[in-house]
């Protein structure tokens, strides 16, 4: 049974608001995710939280029981609190009514089934959780197996990054790796390393990509190194039609993984 | 001459940090851009600040003179203050070393020339000003001659929205417009306007796109209203591959965008 939570210094309320903090989330190994859309889509893709809370001040949708029973029957820790300390918990205003802590699945390269999906997205020290987040969104939209960071990058078990994600943090796979680790990987099996740069004339409607396709996407401010660039099997250009010289990180990977699925399309 | 300010509670430092509120931006026609990247490319754009506040701590580049003494030339009030009391007005902890205040520019749709561009891009109640901001930066890119903002959306003045344009909000063209007034507008000239929608069997890859072009996006959460999907000349879809069944705004615009643009590359 749910334990009735009102306290702010209660041990699992500090525990769950802890987790907004990445020493906290690296050292027990957990997440946040919020809202019973995500915590939904968790469960879907085969995934209970370790901790729930919830609030039973605007009832409880018949969705959120059954998450909250199962992950009961699996030994969650499960607590009925109050919106004010859901507020707490997850920073926000005007916070969902449920949230959940889950266990950090295992970020190694060797987690990567690269034939499992025809496209990879790989990302080079963000630094925006934000990034992050819609980056995975958009890999969920096409089709993409996962994302791999490259370097020192934000966390993608922020708040932030899962929030943006709207459930594609359980959808897709998430690899971390330094740039040596991870081309070594990748050259032990098939794979076409594409980056997007401006030192190229290589429009990127032209080429045709194979599969699996690595797209390569470089940090907000400084893009690509251009040690890395001379990695790739093929640097394409986004045209810059006006004064800008670059686009957003999450943009620019979200044109380049739709462009790459259409010129798929008509592929026998 | 600059003037020398190094107290909080200085007339022109406390106008700027008020200008991180609506109420004040509205209430004084202004709006704040930080970074010597931003205030030269609305230099570039034909604009100078109103205000202007920069540090001397690190130096002061070359550029930045240029920008200060031009604006003091027009008459601009300029304060040379410290990298604190920049990071109050700007509210970073690591601030850009200058900061200007411009004049809003007239939103109104009478001041959108639709002849000017091939592309415009239409947001309908967007919640996000990073959305904004990004979709404003998107649009540069892709030659779109601005945004229509429809109905109650964030503030295309905020810091939020300025900084994620990346300068764009001074090469694009702003309005804002309640839907009723958008749609009389726009049926009085050409103009294709194309919505993007889960309900429709059309793929975004195949229409012939006119020009001028409208691409109108939805809300974050809610997507298009059915009556304004009804008023839309074509409505398409992108496929969802995944199991998401939507797109973060700002990318489901930069892919329409940058497809439409890609669609008009062979066109005589």
């Amino acid at each position: 049974m749910p334990r009735q939570i009102t306290s702010f210094s209660n041990e699992t309320v500090k525990r769950l608001r802890g987790l907004r903090d990445k020493k906290v989330r690296k050292g027990e190994g957990l997440f946040l995710a919020e809202g019973l859309r995500i915590l939904a889509e968790a469960r879907d893709s085969g995934m209970l939280p370790e901790i729930i809370a919830y609030s039973a001040a605007a009832g409880v949708h018949p969705l959120a029981a059954e998450i909250i029973a199962a992950a009961e029957a699996r030994g969650a820790d499960v607590i009925e609190t109050t919106p004010d300390i859901l507020s707490k918990m997850s920073g926000k205003d005007n916070p969902q009514a449920i949230l959940g802590a889950y266990r950090q699945p295992d970020m190694a390269l060797a987690a990567i089934d690269r034939a499992a999906a025809p496209l990879w997205i790989v990302a080079q020290a963000l630094r925006d959780p934000g990034n992050i987040g819609t980056i995975l969104r958009t890999g969920d939209a096409t089709g993409a197996g996962g994302l791999i960071l490259i370097d020192d990058s934000a966390d993608p078990w922020s708040v932030e990054a899962v929030r943006a994600s709207m459930g594609a943090i359980f959808t897709q796979t998430v690899a971390s790796a330094r740039w040596e680790e991870f081309i070594a990987w990748l050259r032990e099996g098939p794979g076409q390393l594409v980056g997007t740069s401006l030192n190229t004339s290589h429009d990127y409607l032209d080429p045709d990509y194979d599969q699996p396709c690595f797209l390569l996407i470089g940090n907000e401010s400084q893009g690509l190194p251009p040690s890395y660039e001379a990695e790739c099997d093929l640097l394409v250009k986004m045209p810059m039609l006006g004064r800008a010289d670059s686009l957003n990180a999450a943009v620019a990977a979200a044109v380049m993984a739709f462009h790459v699925r259409a010129s798929w399309r008509n592929r026998s």
